[in-house]
């Protein structure tokens, strides 16, 4: 146990699961592409969800051994839980879409999908830039995830708002609310990322 | 960056969030009045929330920036965030009222948002209280504030069931079940200001 | 006001909020056996949940008065905060079956209620063992806790699929998905229990 973090590297750790973030993103529109082959497109984002879960036992381990980070303990810990959680809501999203046997698209999924894809792009060049030190473009990249949550916010009342008025079917209606919200709650957990990133920045500027 | 807080309030600032729940309350009642102009009260009631952000935004900021505060950071963290999660819940309910274009109300719904205006306006009196370190009257505030998330609980209830059992319409059922929810869950919010408030009086008192 | 908890048990404070979740799985088992009961069984969950919450506020409120803990204090607050949620969740599980006036069961209710009897029994096991300090054990423990979550989880989706598939009435979808998602947020809280104590462990082993 050692007092430096000589050999636990926090942002390479925090970078690996900003990137897991985006693959799994890059899945969820493939998922959506090939609705018939559901099984083995949610498989390939559960694998994902389950490595998201390593690298995060991993920071909370090291968190817990180690004295002194490069930025504060709590941080650290948000950034990690936040960033697992949006992983956590593309895979939910996948999970029902299969679950649901949901067998063709609605308008606007792929929008949003497009949407959360540039948002985990703009986490992962913060986080790098972060590390860093390059505050003012961290900063910058905030604001970015914050407009992005704002457009998918709009975005995602707009497709439960057509959902309600065009769809019938209650049942239909249900299993759509809820693999919409997956991706809703996803954009949220991205606007925390992006608050734990200012307060980090106001500490270190 | 000073040391004390001189220039930042937070009591005034913490007043502020609490008088823009009322504001954001009494508008609610307004909404319902009138389902015919949902876009104005709708915009209403979105200007207020953003109103609470900026204050939100205000208080973490000003947290980050001085050393000695007159309660605990963490309790101003978390009596900020309540107050404005209570404020997005009654976003979130008139958000989705106009979403769902929702045009007639339901039994029970007026009295909900009385107990709900009941709860921020006491929740307003203790936050005024606990500035004047008035602790045994704000203790009884928390305890006011309980009762009425009690009452609203089981009214919640009551509305809910009351729709199970006279609503045939399952998309129907979907849109009320939600906005319900907002309203049942603002006021577990100002049980959660209560407790905050309890927390702080037993570290003062 | 001592600075050691000579007079305040954690442990035991603790061990009764687990065996109050106990009681209260052991007694949804009945509520599900004795549907036209409802009402009495219902109420009886109800009186184990107003017990857990005297207990968790015995917990905090000896947590604002001692200065020293025999673990740390935010540990002993994460810890009582989750046994609450899980008892909170079967209170909403047995509440809501009562509220939609559920008159019959559905397939793998049972197993699911199982499953989580078992989990909180081996969370009350844990605790027992984290007092005397056997701590491989109460590893060896969240292990198995976590095990349990994940068949939770499992058994959760085959029954909503199964529901989803089965089920054509809309209201009876809307009704039992509530019911089963308070059940797999036990689960899930039970889990949150195990990362706490993994937590406890790694730092006093």
């Amino acid at each position: 146990m050692g007092l430096f973090p000589k050999d636990i590297n926090f942002f390479e750790l925090l970078d690996n699961a900003s990137v897991n973030c985006i693959d799994a993103a890059n899945n969820l529109v493939k998922l959506f592409e090939n609705l018939d082959e559901i099984e083995q497109r949610a498989n390939k984002i559960h694998e994902l969800e389950r490595n998201g879960d390593l690298i995060s036992h991993e920071i909370f381990r090291s968190l817990n051994k180690i004295f002194i980070t490069p930025i504060d303990r709590e941080d650290i810990f948000a950034l990690t839980s936040k960033l697992d959680d949006i992983l956590d809501m593309i895979w939910g999203c996948a999970d029902h879409v299969r679950l649901f046997k949901i067998k063709t698209t609605i308008n606007g999924i792929f929008d949003m999908i497009t949407l959360l894809q540039r948002n985990v792009d703009t986490i992962n060049k913060a986080i790098h830039n972060l590390r860093l030190k390059k505050y003012s473009y961290v900063q910058e990249l905030c604001i970015e995830i914050n407009r992005l949550e704002n457009d998918a916010d709009k975005l995602f009342k707009g497709v439960l708002g057509e959902l309600f008025e065009t769809e019938t079917n209650a049942i239909m209606i249900i299993k759509w609310k809820e693999v919409l919200e997956y991706l809703e709650t996803a954009a949220n957990r991205c606007e925390d990322v992006a608050n734990v990133l200012e307060t980090i920045i106001m500490k270190n500027a």
